[in-house]
């Protein structure tokens, strides 16, 4: 699938309403650098093949006089699926361009068998594509995430330890198992390309997403380019030594934020402190909101840790704005005023000045991040050319 | 001082000569996405104006024909000043535009009050400037770089804890004492742009320079950008939390990078070991040379902590390659084994192939800094407009 005309000024001047639309054209001119001549004829391919629209005017109407009308893209023009692969299921979405959820479902897996993944991500396609109405937008592409060293630029998972896969070439077994233009990307990363198009990164020139959960991980953006790292690896949070020598990380080295503050590493701790091997995170939680001083105390290290982690993001990168979420913001109350307190007393002079906002992202969010990253497809020169594409949605009824 | 042509394309094709030339004129093309029609418009004038040369073609003459010509700046068309200041000294060179040193100078300051170092200033410009031969070329600009918190847009030091400086308006006052346009810059920034621009990172996309000494900095350019920090911080990795519980910092927290691996600190805890409580850093590095247990554990320990930190950079922004460097340099063979074996545990999978090299930069270096980022004034968008412009060199004599 591809925008009528794919000049540069008009995936630019697309690229500026997806990101901050509606806009009047003196703001898309004023945000782009393009003369109004040139808005208005990167704009009329776009309006007249329903890609954006005038507010208030129907589509395919040409932009006219009135320059203080707004653009605005048409979420309904067209349809992405988004889904997450975890160690345990499949989360998926159907949403609209601006991957705005029309449609969610879950599923587990049977096993992390490459096949059984791929033919269970098909069944899924199948059931979300089958599910959308009639007024619904077609679905022209999919975004597929999943936790590890992914290259979107080949379309193969190099490793992913959640699932123990090496060298995947998961984007082409899933176009050959689905017939969608599929896009993977580290789910981290493309959350963060959710955040920065169409949440809490919109507005800022930088922000890093700071998720914490069962890995910790981080996703950076700065003057609006995600940070993909010369190596494929960047946003290691995780694995900063900064949590003290008593804890062996999974990967081998000590005192990494998540020996200390993921998922597991908290049972751990506070399984160890009480002397029960088998209490869940669930009663950690309790435990500690109801007082349990062990519990309280393995919380407060967490807390202590990931304030560190997130001060060395401010202090190295400096970004305007640091989101934390991630399924382990469920329990935020928990290390919130350990992480605020430590952020303060570590962040470097003005990087205190960061702000810190708290977003919890609920499980369906992460499947977005795979749609969002399958929209910015449209708007991204590099793709890969590779496989069968674009397929109307209903013929697949 | 201006380019003949501001134009953006203009500005694009010096720039690119600047940083990768000589260049032909298809190069020219594939590296700024010019057309060959575009790339000669822009062109012509800055060769009327002799700012750039085909090779073996005398300045002035027109571009024409032969496509597989070289074409590059004229490094003699423009001079510039660095002044590096320190606690104890300036450290200042003339150079033509690339960069490139045609005379260096050093100078005792009486004092730290902001109007000493000024005069001290203008004095030492004055110096360089009347230093310069008949045929070299006249001075430009001038670029002063100072340690802390520096606002290059408004000219003003913010904060300089070596100095004990707070909201100084130095570039003013310097153009004002010397005539000549003047940026300021952070002192490890400002060597980034000179790496960046004519040194070890002209050839890679993204890099990270760290400079070990009196303070532990970092630099960072990712895509050609340099990662200011949106609230003036970035690259404070000497203020990473990765050293232990046992040492305090000089910005009051415990166990930054500084506090172990700083000239001072490894000074102090070198004289801890010994008992002397006299011992300078040249007689530590004798110890340890001569093979004394205590003073090799000190340099261990501050290796493994300074191969914890550019693990950590690696692990965050994934740079395509890191530079070591700074006066601590000196004595890199005391740290250097234990700072690519802790590398080499601590980054993680592909981040350890970002490629580590150590790059002796003499004290003179740092002020190059300053020249390289007053030439980078002639190709930057936002320049402050303020203050008398341009002052050729010879009506100073
Ligand atoms: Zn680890
Ligand atoms: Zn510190």
């Amino acid at each position: 699938m591809e925008l009528p005309n794919q000049a540069p000024a008009a995936t630019l001047v697309f690229r500026t309403l997806l990101a901050h639309g509606p806009l009047t054209r003196a703001e898309i001119g004023r945000r782009t650098g393009l003369s109004s001549g040139a808005v208005t004829k990167a704009a009329t391919p776009l309006l007249d093949d329903g890609w954006i629209a005038e507010l208030g005017r129907p589509a395919g109407d040409r932009m006219t006089g009135r320059p203080a009308t707004l653009i605005a893209v048409r979420a309904e023009r067209a349809g992405f699926l988004g889904v997450k692969v975890t160690a345990d299921e499949l989360i998926g979405v159907r949403t609209d361009l601006t991957a705005t959820s029309l449609a969610a479902r879950r599923a587990e897996l049977d096993s992390r068998d490459v096949g059984s993944v791929v033919r269970a991500i098909g069944a899924m396609v199948e059931k979300l594509v089958s599910a959308s109405g009639t007024h619904e937008p077609e679905v022209h592409g999919l975004g597929v995430t999943i936790s590890g060293d992914v290259d979107r630029q080949t379309g193969a998972v190099h490793h992913s330890p959640f699932l123990n896969w090496q060298g995947v070439p998961l984007a082409q077994l899933v176009e050959e198992a689905t017939g969608l233009p599929t896009v993977i990307e580290n789910d981290v990363r493309a959350l963060t390309v959710a955040e920065q198009w169409f949440g809490a990164g919109a507005e800022v020139r930088s922000f890093a997403l700071v998720t914490i959960g069962a890995g910790i991980g981080c996703g950076l953006s700065i003057d609006g380019h995600l940070v993909a790292g010369a190596h494929g690896v960047s946003g290691e949070i995780g694995h900063l030594p900064i949590g003290g020598g008593d804890r062996v990380c999974t990967c081998g080295n000590v005192g990494c934020v998540e020996a200390i503050a993921s998922t597991q590493a908290i049972v751990e701790q506070v399984r160890q402190a009480t002397g029960d091997p088998r209490l869940s995170i669930g009663q950690a939680v309790r435990l500690a909101h109801n007082g349990d001083p062990a519990a309280n105390e393995v919380f407060a290290r967490a807390g202590h840790v990931l304030g560190l982690a997130i001060a060395s993001v401010a202090n190295l990168v400096g970004p305007e704005r640091i989101i934390i979420s991630g399924e382990g913001v469920g329990s935020y109350d928990l290390f919130a005023e350990q992480i605020r307190q430590t952020f303060a007393a570590q962040a470097f002079g003005a990087a205190a000045e960061c702000e810190l906002i708290v977003r919890p992202l609920p499980f369906e969010e992460w499947a977005r991040g795979g749609a969002a990253v399958a929209a910015r497809e449209l708007v991204t020169p590099e793709r890969r050319s590779r496989g069968p594409k674009s397929l109307p949605a209903k013929s697949r009824n």
